[in-house]
């Protein structure tokens, strides 16, 4: 049983001993309709009864003016009723007993604030009665195990649970399932998770028999970390979790906003996210329908090594140049495998790495088994993709179809067998006119091998899937003990806790003057570096000047920043030698709804200029530091490469677990960071800092605050307009 | 009339008075079977005569035993006979007044040196004869538009034309084409291209009145260049090209090569030869119809700012996401169009960018045409994305149907009146289980709006055409008059050629011992760097000592180095201050089919480590210098940004220019370049270099010599095994 915070008794809702639509309609074209009609499939497992406030009949049969009259009261109450009669509805439902609620009605909480106060005050009712309330602005739920059908849709059947919180979403995913032979077997509609949130359903659907992987949309994870947890417990219940989310793009973000009110995460949180709780990120409904057909096979490649099989040169090269941008690796294959594959192929193909039938597939469509079952079990390759003409044999005659057929069977046994993952490129997957799959690709499907009809889903889920099996989820880290401050922000802020920490910066000594500023120099020897401290983008305006080597040029440097900048405070410090050493930026933030988010990135101006930036949930472990800076495409420049030596990455992996213990300790950052962190072949060294209090980032700010990047790539939040309450002092 | 180098006369090979299949057979497995069948088609428009050499009846007609029995002679003969026979079957096809010849047959030139030496020869034959050969080892070809049917698969009809060298990659595009209501006047395969190349056949192509567009998937160029100006000359002519080409990975050079025996140019060189061409280049075949879908439309995007059109803020913002990520701008509305989107929706939604309907489209369908009116007559985007739900209402009534119809006729013209581009995202592309589509689609489609079945189609090809209009190809440049030398590889040849471009380097001697040091580095002036100059990869080796400072320091350099490598030749030159300058690679290599290509990649460890390359072919003019270093991401680094003052751009691409111009006019060079070109505020300087002589680069060859890259990106070709009949003096 997966278990994740406060669990909730969900069986009313998804399993309840009777039903009643309030608004229960003739009109074909209105929700109550609907709901109705789908109720009463279930009419062989439970009581249906309808509700109109009109009383009289509703689809042939008695409609009850209140649910107070239903006799025998009601556990399962589904509310299609205006804004306006909701909170009356509600308490009506609880009056007749109702476990379980899901509100359909619309212009509740996404609607403003009077709806919100409407949503708390009936979630304040629903709960004080044991009871549980799905939505308001809701779709309906069904379930299939059960004959629960109340929403307005259908979807394909199949092993699948999906919660979203949109609804033509959801049937676009119905569609494309459909289409790729996979189906739903619960569907909840998330709504505005006024009561029931996204985790609690993910623990029910975790805990239901029949679901065998979670698909989701979600915009708004509200206790996010919760959400995460629930996750994580369906993975190790064997259930993959593929999430569709959105919030990439200022735009994104705003929209769903403004959808259901959420407050959307940022990416680089939603990705940090996603790996702590091993759930599979997509960005398009397709993307989610092809990656849960490859996880439903139950089989991820060991390592990223695969043979493509294809019948024709031109797919076995298009196959072979698509899955190596994907990330795959074609090796060449030994000389003995070679000549199996020479004896298993009996055609002039070529046996390389792609192995090319030569159109011997049409002449003998065994050979796609020989040539398969050589391969699996060859130990060389670690995923075979089939690609091109197999499964469109058969459209040219009967005999051909049923051996081709008969192959396909065998194919999933040899596949089965070997404990490796197939997957299949076939460009005939509907027969032309029918809509149907050829017979072929309904077996292999059966067989829940994946088929594909383009070859850049095949390669994007085998690549997406490389070592799911090996790497277990990081897990969802425990926030510390909050501690109490810091109560202001900027430079000597973030510093001091920083060094606090133990985390080593360039000495530092505050100015106001050239007289200060030479005293300062004096004790920390030159060259020294002087900076406007307060000063945002200070390198931009020629507030830091480095390399000062002397007392007259300190002087002039101090003269002509306070010409230029104004009298401030001015930083002198001590100026470490860069050269051979490589600079990171190291920050965290906070995000709206996963809480603090560690971010490591190649420094300096690689981070604006190339994007080269992880994440991970705050704080990390030595382990997770090391390999978040592993990750980074620039990651070489530190871990040492021909003709330069590694650098002090223990040292650095050390600033990043500092950093993202003080940022999982004081709730009151909004963001810090260190930038640069100066690593050398010993030791790291903070340069530059900066922290700002206040509020958590969404999704929005996140992605708008990074304007200053190149375009493309991970996007990184800077400073951005803050809100008045917040108190910022930039320093960097 | 587009004309490319020596033009032929394909009308008898696509408009023939008269054809002839030769090896027509009854057997329905057969080749002879299926031309036959379709030859007789088109017999409305010309005599068919059917040739099999045991005579009697095919297909319940008269069978010729020899083409020399067929009254009148043939014009096309189309040869679909062993190996064994296809010599004396063009003998007797070119006595029976053949001016074209189809060459079916298999086992040619791809099977060995005999099979090249029978295709050599066969070719002289036609061409004395002043006639045409397609093959051998293809397809056949179609001509919808001459009712000409020669080959073994029929099409969908359409306005493209298809030159394939896969058979089944062909079939893959008529079943991709046939689901996006796409289809094919023309085809032809290209087989061996013994005689007609692909530059032949574009060239007919683009004199074809009704091919309307260019589809090609190709593996070897042949005269590269010349199928550049063929290709350039037809978009020219206002019929867009779009190839599919292999060749990004090892392997699948590798598959190609031992498919039809091509010689496969490398992934940089290809993109550098479509950019130069107009041709736009894709990576599979659902990519190909997804643009080709795009480009039939015939306008493309002025600028990347897209609104988005959805009916519910989970598809607004997935596609917002997916717009975004590939390279759109979702720009916010002005107030003013956002009272004329909230007027024109006249439902909650959201107007501001994605523009959502939230469920208003299937209550008022034509909603959709009001706001796609004031989003394109808004002059704040560049085009509209509209997705989602549109074209599916229709399936829940037929009032619903026959409105939605009607409204995506509306948007047709709307979108042809405005001259900006709509892409649209239908989540029902086809009628379940009817396949074909819905007829609001069907209706968009016969307007030549293109209609995807994913939003990241959709994105794709907006993205793709953004600019197509304005940007048109740099165009294809000439090679300079070919100069003899250099005669040998190596550092000094390297900077010779170099030097003596006007490029210039750090001052250099040649030493051979510390005596010979010393005295150098008194001229040159200390400090100064050691070179080991004939080792590979040498700074990974420690064959150079940067920053020598005195005598004593050079003497232990010089002793160290020959110790730990040997004796050698070395150089002594003077150390230029680096700091504030960014690096460049700057090279040429010769592709083996398209010549002398330019590249330009972020220098030092970046080239390797991040993959930042651009290629052009050479030589470059000084404008397509600046924008190869401005096309790179690590540019800003270069142009100036906050922070860092412009380095001089000026010079470095003086000498990309220059060294481009060596590239061109010395064929004698496989490969030469400056590693690193060390650009500073003023001016640019060598500071390393190499020069390999020898054969022209294929593509895998590139992309093999790309291994110490840091996996992902474009590959960057280093120096690889040559073969044994080059001279290579590695020096970096």
């Amino acid at each position: 049983m997966v278990r994740a915070g406060s669990e909730r008794d969900l069986r009313p809702l998804f399993d309840p001993t009777s039903v009643a639509v309030v608004g229960a309609s003739d009109d074909e074209r209105k929700w109550g309709n609907w709901l109705a009609k789908g109720a009463i499939r279930g009419e062989g497992r439970r009581r249906v009864a309808l509700v109109n406030r009109r009383g009289g009949a509703v689809l042939g049969r008695r409609a009850y003016a209140s649910l107070s009259e239903v006799p025998g009261g009601v556990e399962l109450a589904v509310l299609s009723v205006p804004a306006a009669q909701f909170e009356v509805a509600v308490d009506e439902a609880l009056s007749a007993g109702a476990r379980a609620i899901v509100g359909i009605s619309a212009g509740l909480g996404e609607s403003g604030a009077e709806g919100r106060r409407v949503e708390q005050e009936v979630v304040r009712r629903v709960r004080a009665a044991g009871a549980a309330l799905l939505g308001p602005n809701c779709l309906g739920i069904l379930d299939a195990s059960t004959e629960l059908y109340v929403t307005s849709n259908d979807f394909p059947p199949g092993p699948v649970g999906l919660i979203s919180q949109s609804g033509n979403l959801a049937l676009e995913l119905g569609v494309k399932a459909e289409q790729a032979g996979l189906g739903f077997v619960r569907f909840a509609s998330l709504g505005n998770q006024a009561d029931l949130d996204v985790a609690d359903l993910v623990v029910s659907f975790a805990n239901a028999p029949d679901v065998e992987a979670i698909a989701i949309y979600c915009e708004d994870f509200r206790d996010g970390r919760r959400f995460l947890e629930a996750a994580r417990m369906a993975a190790d219940a064997g259930k993959p979790v593929v999430l569709l989310s959105v919030g990439a793009s200022r735009a994104a973000a705003m929209a769903a906003r403004s959808h259901t009110g959420a407050l959307v995460s940022g990416s680089l949180s939603i990705e940090a996210a996603c790996r702590a709780a091993g759930v599979e990120r997509v960005s398009t409904p397709q993307q989610l329908v092809d990656l849960l057909a490859g996880l439903l096979l139950g089989v991820s490649p060991a390592g990223p090594r695969v043979a493509v099989l294809a019948d024709g040169g031109g797919h076995g090269a298009v196959a072979a140049d698509v899955a190596e941008a994907a990330g795959l690796v074609l090796p060449p294959l030994s000389a003995d495998l070679v000549t199996r594959l020479t004896a298993a192929t009996g055609t002039r193909g070529s046996t390389s790495n792609p192995v090319d039938l030569a159109g011997g597939g049409e002449q003998d469509v065994w050979s796609f088994h020989r040539v398969l079952e050589v391969l699996l079990g060859s130990g060389e390759v670690d995923s075979v993709l089939l690609t091109g003409y197999f499964g469109g044999y058969g459209l040219y005659g009967e005999a051909l179809a049923s051996a081709e057929t008969a192959v396909a069977g065998a194919l999933v046994e040899a596949a089965q067998a070997s404990g490796r993952m197939l997957a299949v490129h076939a460009m005939h997957t509907v027969v032309p006119g029918g809509g149907h799959p050829p017979s072929p690709i309904a077996r292999l499907r059966a067989g829940r091998i994946p088929v594909y009809p383009t070859v850049e889903a095949a390669a994007f889920v085998l690549a997406r899937l490389v070592g799911r099996a090996a790497s277990w989820p990081e897990g969802v880290p425990e926030l510390l003990e909050a501690e109490d401050g810091p109560r202001e922000g900027g430079y000597w802020a973030a510093r001091r806790v920083l060094e606090d920490a133990g985390i080593v910066f360039a000495p530092s000594r505050l100015v106001n003057d050239a007289g200060q500023a030479i005293a300062a120099a004096r004790e920390l020897g030159y060259p020294v570096v002087l900076k406007a401290v307060a000063i945002e983008h200070k390198s931009d305006v020629g507030g830091v000047v480095l390399g000062i080597a002397g007392e007259a040029a300190l002087e002039r440097a101090v003269s002509d920043l306070q010409v230029r900048l104004g009298p401030q405070e001015m930083a002198v410090e001590a100026m470490l030698e860069r050269t051979g050493g490589v600079e990171l930026l190291v920050g965290a933030h906070r995000d709206v709804r996963f809480g603090p988010v560690t971010l490591v990135g190649l420094g300096g101006v690689h981070t604006e200029v190339l994007s080269d930036v992880a994440a991970a949930l705050a704080p990390v472990t030595e382990e997770q530091a090391w390999g978040l800076i592993g990750s980074l495409r620039g990651a070489p420049l530190l871990l040492g490469r021909r003709g330069s030596p590694a650098l002090d990455v223990g040292a650095a992996a050390a600033a990043v677990v500092a950093l993202s213990k003080v940022a999982a300790s004081r709730p009151a950052i909004s963001e810090i960071e260190i930038n640069p962190l100066l690593v050398r072949r010993s030791g790291a060294y903070g340069l530059d800092a900066r922290l700002v209090l206040g509020p958590a980032v969404s999704g929005a700010a996140e992605t708008a605050s990074s304007g200053a990047g190149s375009g493309g790539g991970t996007p990184w939040p800077q400073a951005s307009t803050p809100p008045s309450t917040t108190i910022v002092v930039p320093v960097t």
